[in-house]
């Protein structure tokens, strides 16, 4: 593949930053008897994820011409509500995972009712970040209350709930193409391409570009969630900070289950080309969007 | 007590019938792959309610002049926040109770892992009820903004997240009348004092009604958890629909348990005395919120 120009670890490095500053600015601070559950927040939320669904709130914003900087808070509450269901996620309950990004899961770090209650802060958190009067002050308010929205359904019961809901009823069963698609789509999909267009409200995005960006985080989001079941085969414990083979182990419904490593891969190609298609109308703007659905698919390579 | 000839029954029943009706027209649809979790959700939602917070959002707008007809979407988003922090406490991990209303808690007659999500839905519900179109429409925006802010901060990690936390911690622990002020200011009143708060907003209170109600919302908060805690001992199992001597067994931390009964009913006769002469300012409009005051206290004696 041709490298591209575009120096997209400067790009993703600038934005991080930024964002990581802003979290650590507006987190509730470590005082007072309940500090212990803030403690558990801060832990899962500064345990070095990429950044990637703020980042892509940013991109969205700046690809309509909007002032990424204004909209840091935004982004940043998108975190938390990432980080919140990583951390419900990994539960006994749950998909029972002790490691995430290299280190103890927030219920091994502290345990089970502190982990489940940092999840439901790092919620609510977010919302008091997309309310935040330094927000605010910043954004048109009747875009503001509609990226809140899109937001909320994405993450909510027909959103990624819903997602993780099938995913954990579907371990050990054998399913079936259609329902591994609504289960990415539910689980990881919505709140990516939330996250962009969200970005592209607040920004000042006209409907289409919004339809575009729409079509692009879908198919990023796509890309993205197949990428991620091939790592779990093919990826470096090391690098993914957790253990390979979980979802072989757990019988977790996936596309290199149902379909092989090879048509699997191909799959996560059709949907970076569908992705970075769909940037046409952007033309030179969307270089920043092309590099990151090209570095997303090369993370399996 | 002098009898309130202001019919509190009838006042009640109106406001939570159309809270109940809105709750059933916005709820997702029990469809699709994930269908489990949103009937779970429902399943707590409509277990049988007294719908105090939500009715205490509408009193509040009412009070300062405002359409509480035109709100009944935000309300019925503080009874979701509501309902999910109920099934998340009830969880083995935190307070571990089966029963719920009189009926089997909702990881009982789920699963935990459906309970957890169910939970995490319903808060995600919530926002998504805080900027749906059809309330959007209905009220200013800048005052929605803050009041979805005063409702996200008052249930994280520095409101009710955050009292869960120390009511856990203090369990089987000694602590001081200190310790258990705090946890009652989180785990509770923050909620039912931001319920009518936001309702105020939402109405268009000015700041002097604001501050009225935030007292007279604190002191009913206090007096509540109180009652709740005076019910634990005193109350009778089959009205409360749960165990009651739940909070001895778990050695949790109480008023009763600090100060006996005797004591404890003073200081929620205090409290309620409190918030009713916060009231003074509305004249005869107050008495919606003088006969709630009253009425929940008397359910202790």
């Amino acid at each position: 593949m041709v490298q591209n120009r575009f120096d997209l670890e400067s790009y993703l490095k600038e934005r991080s930053k930024k964002v990581e500053k802003v979290l650590k600015k507006y987190f509730p601070k470590e005082k007072d008897y309940g500090k212990r559950v803030i403690s558990a927040g801060k832990y899962s939320v500064f345990a070095g994820g990429k950044r990637l669904r703020p980042i892509l709130c940013l991109v969205g914003c700046e690809i309509v011409d909007g002032d990424w900087e204004k909209i840091l808070l935004f982004a940043a509450g998108i975190e938390c509500i990432h980080t919140y269901s990583l951390i419900h996620d990994d539960l006994p309950c749950m998909d029972d995972d002790d490691f995430r990004r290299g280190k103890p899961s927030c219920h091994k770090a502290f345990d089970e009712a502190t982990a489940m209650l940092a999840g439901d802060g790092l919620q609510a958190l977010a919302f008091q970040f997309f309310t935040h009067p330094d927000l605010v002050k910043n954004v048109n308010k009747t875009r503001l209350l509609k990226a809140i929205h899109v937001i909320s359904k994405a993450v909510g019961f027909e959103g990624m709930v819903g997602g993780q809901m099938v995913d954990l009823l579907m371990e050990g069963k054998k399913g079936t193409a259609r329902i591994l698609k609504w289960i990415h789509l539910n689980k990881t999909v919505r709140l990516i391409e939330a996250s962009i267009l969200s970005g592209a409200l607040l920004g000042g995005g006209n409907s289409q570009a919004l339809k575009a960006l729409s079509s692009y985080g879908k198919n990023l989001g796509f890309a993205f969630q197949i990428v991620d079941d091939l790592l779990d085969i093919l990826g470096d414990e090391k690098k993914l900070g957790k253990k390979t083979y979980s979802d072989i182990k757990k019988q977790k419904l996936t596309y290199p289950a149902l379909f092989g490593i090879e048509k699997t891969k191909k799959l996560a190609q059709k949907y970076t080309e569908k992705a970075i298609s769909a940037l046409k109308p952007f033309g030179e703007r969307a270089q920043p969007l092309k590099a990151i659905a090209e570095f997303m698919l090369n993370r399996v390579y």
